[in-house]
């Protein structure tokens, strides 16, 4: 029964892709292998890791909120899961300082994510640099073994795993495990064809309203013309946006409905996304406005979260001799 | 009255240059401007900064209680003063969060501190580069007004400034003050004539064993012979440390001793040090031997450093929406 870990961060209510691509194979992943204890399982919403899009500052508390009111309404049982609200241990960023000192800079400046934001920002400020340390010390903190994430995640996995090993060494005692990835592979697009991201404003929201759902559909480029030929169906991306969502639907209907125009099949995935979605729609609806039931379920996971950090933390204090 | 703070890194024991450039310093400060209310004297022992120095993670812990040894060995009223160890208030690490995600790397890149550690060092760790940002926190974290520095701090109480001004607009409240430097001017040089500095090992260690001290003193470079000429003696290093420590001799009284001799002078200085610091001296070994009083003065400390603290965290982490 190994150590669960996964996380969101809070730049906004998360997307077809989160839900595809991290909250169901989370479901899925747990049931499969029975953890099912509370503790063991961790579910991270990153609400400092969101600061460094400044932003993500205006609605940072309510964007936490938006993450947990979807988690719930996915279906996920929320007394055998762990919700770590980062702000809500500070000690993770305790941890920040303690693996900043014996972490190179100069590999962080490595790290694809970061080297993205070079070429994007011209102001780029220290906590893009210094984000996968924080990102470290929060499955380190956990004591994670499996941590699922997105396959432009797999870097920072790899620096996690080399600070433990350090810190493991100085301490003189395996205090860490070292974490392992779960990667999902097969990503639901976004609709502008590349990975769904909210600050590529390529996202289909699914808890937003109808009619915003359309307007989001209706942005998805297409191919110039449908074509049958295999080759050419998996560059289209409308094609495989509803070929993810369709399921057990028939290949050949598929190929029919799009036959009739893109309009046409992004009417159809329209209904598809309406009618799949439709209990996780109203149970978005019901949990979002119960915020204090929301916050109680923090206040909770950071009590267990506390437990588990405490003795984490004191032996950190310890082998750095700031007891 | 202005909320005054000074500190020391605890990489060792304070030596002849800390005790003239900050200790006394800040003891005549205080004096001179009424300083007494305890809480709006804040002395730093940054045992989180000295680890910057891997080396210093071995005796972090009694370093810390050697550097308060000295303090009190040099005269300083603990009940006049909040000694403030840095690792006993971990909101200090959530600050240089808050203010990397605010803060450019790439001017961190620029600070005088880190550029002369890139030209020595071949690994330059991830917290050598964040240094001046847990710094500012250290200072804004306590509010301090009027901060005593070497000259070589003064980039970094800039850095200090600039994110107090960026706080403080995101808040659109002045939390923090915008803290101003004093620079003690004449500083004592180390025994090679540079800056005195444990690194450099050029450190008069005035509350070392007497062999020890002796050692240090016969490690004095000297001029090849000594000249009475203005411009000459501005360069002779064992002239500037006897001068700075002799206080009232005479001048003409000093030059007759040179002119027996470099190393007669240098008996004539060590002579000078034990008789100066002979009751500091003993009360270091007093004080040091005192671990349980040393602790109880920093828990003190702790205890009405939160309480300034708790305030300030508070009003950051609402305004990043973390509350």
């Amino acid at each position: 029964m190994y150590k669960f870990l996964t996380g969101i961060k809070s730049t906004g209510r998360p997307h077809l892709g989160n839900v595809i691509g991290v909250i169901y194979p989370t479901i899925f992943l747990t049931k499969l292998t029975k953890l099912t204890k509370l503790t063991k399982n961790v579910i991270l919403i990153a609400n400092l890791h969101s600061l460094t899009n400044l932003k993500s500052i205006k609605n940072n508390k309510n964007n936490a909120y938006k993450i947990l009111a979807v988690w719930l309404a996915c279906g996920i049982d929320y007394k055998q899961f762990l919700f770590y609200r980062q702000s809500d241990i500070p000690e993770v960023t305790e941890l920040l300082w303690f693996f900043s000192i014996i972490y190179p800079y100069n590999r962080l400046k490595l790290v694809h994510s970061f080297k993205e934001n070079v070429k994007k920002k011209q102001i780029i400020n220290t906590g893009i640099l210094t984000y996968p340390i924080l990102m470290a010390a929060d499955i380190l903190i956990s004591k994670a073994e499996l941590v699922l994430v997105g396959k432009d995640q797999l870097q920072h996995l790899e620096i996690a795993r080399k600070i433990a090993k350090k810190i493991n060494n100085i301490i003189a005692k395996k205090i860490f495990p070292l974490p392992q990835a779960i990667v999902i592979e097969k990503l639901i697009p976004g609709t502008d064809g590349t990975k769904m991201s909210k600050t590529k404003n390529n996202i289909i929201d699914l808890f937003a309203s109808k009619k915003e759902i359309k307007k989001q559909i209706m942005k998805i480029k297409t191919q110039k013309q449908f074509s049958h030929k295999k080759k050419e169906l998996l560059k289209d991306n409308l094609y495989n946006i509803y070929r993810r969502l369709a399921g057990k639907e028939k290949k050949e209907k598929i190929k029919t409905k799009f036959q009739m125009g893109y309009e046409h099949a992004k009417e159809e995935l329209y209904k598809l996304i309406i009618n799949k979605f439709k209990r996780e729609r109203n149970f978005y609806k019901y949990y979002i406005k119960r915020k204090n039931m929301l916050e109680t379920i923090f206040k909770k996971g950071a009590k267990k979260m506390k437990q588990i950090v405490n003795s984490t933390i004191y032996e950190v204090r310890k082998a750095f001799e700031c007891n």
